[in-house]
């Protein structure tokens, strides 16, 4: 097991009518603004909701975040925070909005040029502005974390940032608030946590069996819950699991003495950078692919999960991870989710080249060896046709 | 699924070496208490490391924290920090230690009298003076949590207090600081880790399947690690790994949204105060009875238990429980603890008696269904012979 600091100060407040804690966990003398998307939380009742537990307290409104956020728009919520002295925000919505939030406060008080908060990576900040969060998409585990990924549509770039600035100082999580979500939303949203805790686990066997059996614990969950939340859409119990599997696939424990890997993100990133494919789906593609081409290092780990997981117990430990890989993409498809670039109308040639000349140009390389460089990109995007 | 809040502000530094970090954890111009137990730091080198680290800083000592910690001493201890005027604390030690510390940071500033912090569940704290944690014992979990366990000499009673305002600030966790413990403290934190999880799991099905599995997590890499340790004391990851669960086991995250027990703990904590027998071995003795007792309120969690954790397949449920219950018990027997109150000098029928009576006067009753009363407790004690 590798050395580790292990911190995370958010505080959840969980279930069916959490919302009405909103008046305890907000600060008492605040000015907030509250961020959204595109309004469904107007058609949802949530943020009817949100506003009455608000009743009494100063605030503003910020609407118009949409997925994949976009850097120009947060930089209008900025210019908003700073005209209105805005000192708490309060993210409504998935992981777009919340990762908008966390830009938005690191950005407000940055002397900087706000793009360098995500083009260098490691830059110091000083400050944010506090913000908590009410969670209407599991998915992306940013109400439990302190990551943020932006795009920038003038560029077509994607990038992140963290910093322990950014930690939601609450998060409230009504599984009720994700009853009417799209099935596209929650096929992605299962995919995007799936995916998260198989960044922290699908490397090396690291002597960390707690931290690989908690990672199995949430996908054993997800593949559990899935066709269920398909087929009883309203079942609060699912509703829950599949919402607290999320923030427990990227709240820092799952990595907690592992290795890393996260190269199906920084390749997915640019697909979506540069086709508009939704995230989920970009890393349904890749993770296949880059398991196949990674296959002898990740041998031990494969068997492990293929064993764990789809309890395949074939001798033959090649077909057996030929068999847990099949049946990832079969647990992605039988979302409706293709694991094919095509399906997309992406040309698998023009990505591969794409992204290899970018990642050269940056001069990146990812994964647990730092090897998936732009070479290596290419030669896994090849085989997503 | 139960709605829940959770919050553990925690900052662990886990690993080889991490003492280093103490500089960096503990705030500038402190006026530190180091709090320590029965001297074995001074002779296996915690001591001067932790000195080492706290150079150029402000610091003075209290040893003799004993185990199951006593009111007595930890008075003594709030007396120096008021004389001394302390402002941060720093236990250095297990769970014992750790727990003295959280009562001391608590009554240091109290101004009532400080027993009713643990004789009157529930009374407000509006301040403890903060505090840090070197561990070197992996048992009671306390690096990771806000509860204490204290015991009166006087009075012969094991009471435990509560509070968000003791999580400890930060906890360094070296698994090397446990190379050199006897076998009998490493059996008794298993143990004690054990029963943690398993009285945060051992109740009702929840439809909480990730929490679940978080728990068996925790209990599948104690069986597994547990032959491992005795065979081989210095084997870094094994230490590792069990200095982790046992902070896993009880830092919150396993209770989210389930029913708990903690009615052998409430059992088990009176046989301490009347016989003096160690905090595990009283946990070893009474969980499998109260789960013979308790077999049909928990009837569908011990066959899931049987299934995942022993993957006893019998068809017949009756079965399959009784045999789960014998291999809980033979694996602490495998520590070399013993499940029999004989066995440790103590006469059933007069500890049964006797934890009757007081749960009586009491007027209390524990478990998930609050029906583990006086008369409960004695027919459960009255099969531990």
């Amino acid at each position: 097991m590798d050395n580790f600091s292990y911190w995370n100060p958010v505080r959840t407040a969980f279930g069916k009518g959490s919302v009405s804690q909103l008046p305890n966990l907000l600060p008492r003398e605040a000015k907030i603004m509250i961020v959204y998307g595109g309004g469904s939380i107007k058609k949802n009742g949530v943020y009817n909701q949100v506003v009455s537990a608000l009743k009494g307290r100063q605030f503003s409104e910020f609407g118009g975040i949409g997925p994949n956020p976009l850097y120009e728009t947060c930089i209008e919520a900025v210019n908003k925070v700073r005209e209105e002295k805005v000192n708490f925000l309060l993210a409504v919505g998935g992981g777009s909005v919340i990762d908008a939030v966390k830009f938005i406060a690191a950005a407000s008080p940055f002397k900087g040029e706000p793009w360098s908060i995500l083009s260098e990576p490691g830059i110091m900040l000083n400050s944010a502005i506090p913000f908590g969060c009410v969670l209407t998409l599991p998915a992306t585990g940013s109400e439990m974390n302190a990551n943020s990924v932006i795009s920038r549509a003038s560029t077509m770039e994607k990038l992140h940032f963290s910093s322990p600035l950014v930690y939601p100082r609450f998060s409230v999580m009504d599984p009720e608030f994700t009853f009417s979500l799209p099935p596209r939303q929650v096929a992605n949203g299962i995919i995007d946590t799936f995916v998260h805790v198989m960044e922290q686990y699908m490397t090396i066997v690291n002597n960390a069996p707690l931290q690989d059996r908690q990672a199995e614990a949430v996908i054993n969950t997800l593949i559990e819950e899935a066709p269920r939340v398909v087929a009883e859409p309203k079942n609060y119990d699912v509703r829950a699991n599949l919402m607290w599997a999320a923030s427990n696939g990227l709240n820092g424990l799952l990595a907690c003495g592992q290795k890393e890997d996260w190269a199906t993100h920084m390749i997915g990133h640019e697909l979506t950078a540069f086709y508009g494919i939704d995230h989920a789906r970009s890393l349904a593609v890749i993770l296949p692919a880059l398991w196949r081409y990674k296959r002898k290092d990740k041998h031990d780990k494969l068997i492990q999960y293929a064993r764990r997981i789809f309890a395949i117990q074939s001798d033959n430990e090649e077909r057996a991870i030929d068999e847990a890989i099949n049946r990832t993409e079969d647990f992605f498809n039988s979302l409706d989710v293709s694991t094919h670039l095509a399906d997309y109308g992406i040309n698998a040639s023009e990505a591969a080249s794409k992204i290899r000349d970018r990642f050269d140009q940056r001069s990146v390389a990812f994964g647990e060896n730092a090897d998936i460089d732009g070479a290596a990109a290419y030669e896994i995007i090849m085989t997503c046709a």
